[in-house]
């Protein structure tokens, strides 16, 4: 027990942590290209802000939490999603005073959900999510889409398509939600048990159910889309017409609900079919609500999340391993005790000119450092023994031609620069 | 309380979040550079880990530790340092049968203590680490050590001292707590009651106090140096003797001790005296039992951390703020609605060719956007209404000369390309 991560966690290293880097910095890059800041928020937060922020009736606030009391006996809890935070982050530090929207991204952020371990379900995963906070506009759905998109398409997930729907406000809901209620009707007695629940509390879930009697039950259901007020329709229009002048194809697919209660109005999935990789890689939405709801001022949101590990899955099923090889532009060995030394400062100021040097720091024989420098992908190698210090000459070897070269010592960067 | 992040805890934005994106960057470099990959191991890990790895005798395991049960009623502690955790990893993927050494970091990690909350003490702050695992030769704790150093000049913290010591192996340090206890002798009254706890369980910690009795006591201690073996000293010398080679330059300071049990033969710090900075800024040293204690092989390792947030404050103190100025490329400013509608998508399509853009997501009027564009320091703006659209005409305006040119609406990315 003792030397292994605790079920459901695991590190992240090697290979796949350079393909993380390589998504990271896709992401980064087209955040800040739309304005979008980085923040970073607790990995705890007050248990109270989750059961506001996410739902009481919710999977994760009922069954999921890491929820603790803290030396000083406050329950605190291991955050179950990254929205909550954010909207607390918000009203504390009173960002409605400042020029609206607010934009945030948060990257690669742990998440903790108390899961059964099964494939692909991390009780420790990580996410990365966008929120736009303070406006109402339709516009700032599109931009939030056109965002999400934009990374989608850029992070080289395939087969994707962007389905389209509306909540309407909590007053549209709650006319669908009884006329969901009418249509299911008597056949609630063949719900799964988990819809059966929901049919009471949430029954827009139902929709979303996984099982196949509840699809075929929901096949015919009427569409929320018919249940939308003025207003609602209005707004979810704008959202399609800006989408469409930004040349950003969707599909209004009715059914799509998402996870959370908190959503309002526009709601948004990117969902890949192809083989090996079927599922949601994004979703979002609207959500009006929150930020009121955990205490701030009225506040218009909308925002959307991906989990890491999904979409490095995703991705590693479409196109394979995406890391570039690992190399090193030269390796310094030694031979003898003035020629180690020596070659641990010839590697030192090799780096600080900017160059991937490696030099023996475990005391291995010249054949062991020769066969480690090519595995480590050296692209040159010399060896400083007393003969090249007290002549100051090195044999600089090109490791992919084998072409030696005898020079200064000194002269190494030069040669070796690209 | 809903509206606040936990006691010790909070949230990092805005122009501070710039200032951990420019000293990140240059640690990923530096590292990389040095061929050292990151690791990002799991927030929390099995309580054993931490009481083997970090010592049962030690402040942080006795008083400050985030220990819960989770559901499965296993007991798991968010971590309070990160070095534990990468052994625990090293040993679970088997790395010693890789290619030696295996160099490894992590960057802004969550690190939990519960420690009274006080003027720069977080309960969740962050650190820096690197760790160099599976050699024992004095060339890797001058490389870590080299790595760390260039880290300080190229961060730009001033006024920087290099102290080493050495504390030997179990037996010399066995010694010369004998010795130490001989010193303190009836003095031990006069200690402060944790180092008279120390006095009984780890003497060497004494002369870390901060306490001016203890120090006072404490000031003409023997040297741990006098008590090294013969091996310990010969280890000690050749580390002096690499870094004077690599130029880098170095006190030895028998006083030097560090907080962790963990440590053995060499231990160093980066001390800073510059007003209001004062402190250590980076530590480290050799810990070659860590990995045997927590159950793998014996493993030679050497490694060093820092704390995220006292370096911010350390060059804060010294340079003053250091993030750049926020600018965006150009504002597309909109009046009417088809106007708003093809802010939207041209703002969408200058992103997409790589420029700041932003455009009115929340619905200001002209003269609002316009202060707004000036607000967050665009440096171009046009304005489309239904006459810019039908003439394909706008007026780019350059925002610092007040400069207005007629262009094409397809011609902007052309205009304002650097």
């Amino acid at each position: 027990m003792l030397t292994q991560a605790p079920r459901g966690t695991r590190d992240i290293f090697g290979a796949e942590m350079k393909e993380w880097h390589k998504v990271e910095g896709i992401i980064r890059e087209i955040c800040e290209n739309s304005g979008i800041e980085e923040i970073r928020t607790p990995i705890f937060e007050h248990t109270e802000l989750f059961l506001r922020g996410v739902g009481e009736t919710t999977d994760i606030v009922n069954k999921e939490m890491y929820t603790f009391n803290d030396k000083g006996d406050r329950s605190i809890t291991l955050r179950p999603e990254g929205t909550a935070g954010i909207a607390r982050a918000y009203i504390e530090h009173g960002m409605h005073n400042m020029p609206q929207p607010i934009k945030l991204y948060y990257l690669s952020s742990p998440i903790f959900r108390y899961e059964k371990a099964q494939a692909g379900r991390q009780r420790q995963f990580h996410q990365f999510g966008v929120e736009m906070l303070g406006s109402f506009s339709p516009a700032q759905d599109a931009e939030a889409i056109s965002v999400a998109s934009r990374l989608i398409e850029t992070l080289g997930v395939k087969d994707i398509e962007l389905r389209l729907n509306s909540l309407g406000c909590p007053e549209c809901r709650s006319v669908y939600n009884k006329r969901l209620r009418e249509f299911i009707g008597e056949n609630i007695e063949h719900l799964c048990p988990t819809c059966k629940d929901r049919y009471e509390k949430n029954p827009l879930r139902v929709l979303d159910c996984k099982e196949e009697k509840c699809q075929s039950i929901i096949k015919d259901a009427p569409s929320v889309l018919d249940c939308l007020d003025e207003e609602c329709t209005a707004h979810f229009e704008k959202v399609q017409e800006i989408l469409t002048e930004m040349g950003i194809k969707f599909t209004v697919d009715p059914k799509i609900v998402r996870g959370l209660d908190y959503y309002t109005r526009t709601v948004f999935e990117f969902v890949t079919n192809s083989i090996g990789a079927q599922g949601t890689v994004c979703g979002g939405g609207r959500y009006d609500k929150l930020i009121e709801e955990c205490g701030g001022q009225v506040t218009g949101a909308v925002g959307f999340g991906l989990g890491m590990e999904r979409l490095l899955l995703t991705l590693e099923a479409q196109n394979g391993k995406f890391c570039d090889e690992p190399y090193k532009d030269i390796y310094i060995g030694a031979i003898g005790d003035r020629g180690f030394v020596k070659s641990q400062a010839v590697a030192y100021n090799l780096r600080k000119e900017g160059f991937k040097a490696e030099c023996d720091t475990v005391g291995r024989s010249v054949k062991a450092q020769m066969k480690y420098a090519n595995k480590i992908g050296a692209k040159y190698s010399v060896i400083l023994g007393d003969r090249e210090i007290d002549e100051d000459s090195v044999s600089l070897k090109n490791m992919e031609t084998g072409d030696v070269q005898e020079i200064k010592l000194s002269e190494i960067a030069k040669y070796i620069a690209k």
